[in-house]
């Protein structure tokens, strides 16, 4: 069902790889809410997935960018206006990897050059994109940033490792930039802190699924879906949650607030 | 603007006093979005009130209620039904008064018997409404109950004396049986901490429009408006944030992650 | 091993029920550390416990006080000062019992008249002191009052029930008391949310058992004892930490912070 | 006054450049209350600074370590160990530095090599030590350590740029890290989020002097001075203390729960 919520609205969303992001979820139902957009991946993620078919699907072009490049931002916020004939009403940065992570490490045993990349492509890309869009002032009056986060930025998650501390200055960054870009344009900055999800970078943290099923029995809700996430984007979107901004959100079904559930409890 | 975001729902709105009440601009707007609702108030203050203006406008039956009588829920809940056709979907919780304010006590030199009028029908109201509803089971499966609060409940705000007890304890509620509703019937419960804003309750507060002015100063987007408040509840009441609960979610302009503004310095 | 960390200092000590209490202790430990202070509880509670036999070995007199009552806790304040022989540099507040949880009633069936005893037991007895105290001008410049409380007033705990509130209402106390009391005289006040702990208030919660071995085992530390607790405290009363104030502190061996332990997945 | 709090202990104090440093204060203080320890800090920042005056009146060596070189560290923990005649206690992590800062960069201007360094130098530095220690196995059971920060980590104060980030991912390596070493060896990890405060650090920022009189204005007991950060440094590493951990610790006067004071209102 569609409501209309982004009528005529131009956005950029970052991260979709298969059907399973969140990404891929936010942009088909932005398209169905009445958006134009532009995808954006880095160029090595884009050859994994599958999103020439999701381009087509939403009638969107493709700009790859690596996030870690001002280079690469700077063209991706130009090239996006020219496509979509005027500023950027909304952004989605979903944009996370840890070398750590995939390659095994644990949090006692980090590689400081891959920690440093942790941070470069999770955290500091956010950065990178507002303060690109703000040179270029790429982003309309009342727009809209919003970056996916994880609650590992809160509490420790211990196979989350290296992600947490890029998942802390992720939301450090919303808030920061938030104040800067408020004053500036009224542009909203906010992070969406989403309930484990049965995605592709979600599959690549060891223990995931135990942790899955964790989490779905202390949520009294259960584990919020990619597609609810993608619901949830879309009112952080539209023009009806403008004094919302700086805030780190949870989209958890009740995870966060949860001290224990009685279902985890008789697990025990 | 209208989306249809609330086609078909039905609602239970409290607390419209007049035209500058959130109450009010919920009422107005969620009609506009296509929801059908009963309005209620305490007898005391729909006397006060232009109540039956707006119930004519929304096409929407008053039912009178002491939210500190189990009595008067009962009926509200019951009668709501009634007239609505089935079970609640939304349900706006904005009930406070302290007599402690009113009556221009310190916060070191309260009146104990006032202070619990205060802690009742501020925040006791809210379980005593959802305790109603659960026993009734008078919410639909998804459905969305929001309170409003005020961030004084997190941090000091020497004027707002003993409604900081009330609001933490109201806040505290929302999470207690946000959980036990989720539980049972999937229910979400939050409260949505506003900006402060120019309305009856908000003016009885001595030295509140110096306040005003100073939160206007730092937040970045300055207050957020009562219509504002009204556009991001109905967003909590829609389908799109079916996974948001137990949370207090703070719509104020950036105020609260706000350390300090240059505008407020700059005032110093 | 003791460091003279009190030396000098007097004190008011409430809830010390039995050698299980918190309280209990805080008073042998603070003795320890060169303090002199007066116990009190309430005149119910002291017909159960044991508090004679501590107030001997303590040299402590003890003065029974109805923390409810507003003339009892004027007596314990007038009287502290005349047997301590000067104004009063710490309090531990600790006393808090839910009716609803004693009586087994469900967090959605509260018996209301329960649940206001709850609060003002548990939660506005702190508010009750503290005016008291600011009236008689009872507490020694850089003062310090600690009261005991539990992250139920964070998170929900189904178990918890009506306590949550409470003690969500004590933390709001020590913050908006804190204000005022530092202007005043410097003195700070503090919550110390505290690990689940074998006490008689502890044991009287169901699922307490299956609870605690949760937490044990969720905390990186283990949890916290009372013993621990009661050094904390001291800390809290030393001249060392006077610039702590309107802080709720966790002392919890780490639980809070933890989003989920290898031992809590492995048992699930 | 002293009280052999420390009495034994074996510590490793980082950032002591000059009398106005807090690690100065908490090296004088650490030194009456019994404790010996070594003192480190950048090659280059000792250049600048007094230490070795420091180092004479503690008793205590030198070790120039550069906290973004694992190997400098490395030596640091196995001289310490060698120096001192046992495990490490106590740790005190007081190292930050922003070349963007420094450079008089705005945020929305950022270096982004510069911002790499800020979080090299400011945050990973602290995992840097806690991971070399790990390995040696340095640090006792029951040992402390602390990392100061700042609360800019929360919120934003726009002069303090991208330290904001680096005090967020400090204090998520204190957490998570926290978790680790806890299990490990019962180690604790905790920030102290300490009151501007008239330092060389603190007056490399611009704005500083006003945002110094404002925080002294809105915290009911004013600014925290560096000698009395110093004192609630000692508690935290003293045996009173050993179930706090993976905690951020304010020690601010009542800042951060304050959300204005009459003195900040009556200055609008």
């Amino acid at each position: 069902m569609a409501y209309g919520l982004l009528n005529g609205k131009r956005g950029i969303i970052s991260g979709a790889l298969n059907e399973q992001s969140i990404a891929w979820k936010v942009a088909l139902k932005a398209k169905e809410e009445g958006a134009t957009f532009v995808l954006t991946n880095a160029p090595i993620a884009m050859r994994m997935g599958a999103i020439n078919e999701l381009a087509q699907h939403c009638n969107a072009e493709i700009i790859p960018a690596d996030a870690t490049s001002t280079e690469d931002l700077e063209k991706l916020f130009t090239q996006s206006q020219e496509i979509l004939g005027g500023k950027v009403d909304f952004v989605l940065h979903s944009i996370g990897m840890s070398p750590n992570i995939r390659k095994g490490r644990a949090y006692t045993d980090l590689n400081y050059e891959w920690f440093k990349q942790s941070l470069d492509i999770s955290a500091m890309s956010l950065h990178r994109m507002l303060q690109t869009a703000y040179k270029q002032d790429a982003i309309s009056e009342w727009g809209s940033v919003v970056a996916l986060t994880y609650m590992a930025a809160q509490r420790t998650f211990p196979f989350y490792t290296d992600m947490a501390e890029a998942k802390a200055m992720l939301e450090s960054v919303a808030r920061s930039f938030g104040y800067h870009y408020g004053k500036y344009r009224k542009v909203r900055v906010n992070t969406v802190s989403q309930s484990p999800t049965v995605t592709t970078a979600g599959a690549g943290i060891g223990g995931f699924d135990k942790f899955y099923d964790f989490a779905d029995k202390m949520a009294p809700l259960g584990n919020a879906s990619a597609d609810q996430c993608a619901d949830y984007c879309l009112t952080l979107f539209s023009d009806l949650t403008r004094m919302v901004t700086m805030q780190n959100l949870f989209h958890d079904g009740g995870f966060v607030n949860t001290g224990v559930s009685m279902e985890v409890m008789g697990g025990m």
